[in-house]
């Protein structure tokens, strides 16, 4: 495949799913000073087969593999480039509870060219709150937060019945991404992505293993 | 597929793990007083084709399709079967911060067979302190709590650097189930199942799609 090609390659969403997990384990290998990594070593620790990480590695143009695997620094940069990392996303979150406070604070949400920009909530007993560096905002504060913020990011961690309500709010303030941990599967129009989260869906998959034993 | 044969068929990994996504489609209908779902109406819902749905769904045995589509109520009780709802999973969360408090609240911790029975932290500050009906532990308590129960699911909510300490404490109790939410991929011998939980990882491919535009 040539480069001209490769660029032109829309990527599966099931692959896209996938390279923050390679990244993380990458990240690892760095972490651990490993420099080297085989395709077969990958796919244990992301829990997929060896030749789906060879084929989805194809949408990452030339990796130059040495005989004994990837190169582990050639492969962080060629995953944070798809992932966009030399860019830069404005995190604002509705709901300042205790996962609004935990994602807040959370490294993940803080890095890789995220960060959190607010943090809001309609309870006036938690409004004016500092969790880490921020103050918690009024909720009405939020459309006037999304202005001149490129590329703004949505995150909902509402009680369940506010959900709904604060999707809307977002949309109507500008922002076409939307992350939602409340506990409900959000719909939107097509000009808006919205990716449901759900913190119990890996219990469950445990629970599946221990009913087998 | 005889009755016989489908229930010595291991389910793929995959397919296990969109079987919690498919009942919370499923509850949805239910919810909404949904009684029928095509396999295409439930593709889309989980981001999957309707081929996979169809396949995934051999594994449940006789659905007893209808013409437009599987009985929502059929297919409720197939999943949750599968998944062992019939089954109680007790719940001991380590470390007592933001994120273990909002999982000790959350419904998905609370519902489908589990039930959060301990938190616990190593802080005397925040031990004794109430989190919807459950006082923190002192973390040394984790193991005599353990004691006597039937199936134990441990959850990390420590800070990274106290995970791997954690998780010792966790098997030396006689927790064979893990879910890990630290941002670190903790690995164990093979008799002990962890899953590691990203929460940035839906924001890293919420930025893939931004960075496409």
């Amino acid at each position: 495949m040539s480069t001209e090609n490769y660029k032109k390659t829309v990527i599966p969403e099931k692959v896209v799913a996938r390279l923050p997990l390679y990244r993380r384990i990458v990240r690892n290998c760095l972490n651990n000073k490993i420099k080297v990594i085989s395709s077969e070593e990958l796919a244990e620790a992301a829990m997929v087969n060896s030749a789906t990480v060879r084929r989805d590695f194809t949408f990452l143009g030339s990796l130059g593999v040495r005989g004994s695997g990837y190169d582990v620094e050639v492969l962080d940069r060629a995953i944070s480039q798809k992932l966009g990392a030399h860019n830069t996303w404005p995190v604002l979150i509705a709901g300042a509870g205790n996962l609004g406070r935990a994602l807040t604070n959370s490294p993940g949400f803080n890095a890789n060219g995220f960060f959190v920009v607010g943090l809001f909530d309609i309870d006036p007993g938690v409004i004016g709150a500092k969790v880490g560096d921020l103050k918690v905002e009024d909720m009405s504060a939020l459309s006037r937060r999304v202005t001149g913020l490129r590329n703004p990011i949505g995150v909902i961690a509402t009680p369940p019945a506010a959900a709904e309500a604060t999707v809307n709010l977002m949309i109507e303030a500008g922002i076409l991404s939307i992350l939602n941990f409340a506990p409900i599967l959000l719909r939107t129009d097509e000009s808006v992505r919205v990716r449901n989260v759900d913190l119990s869906l890996e219990l469950e998959i445990l629970a599946f293993y221990l009913n087998q034993t």
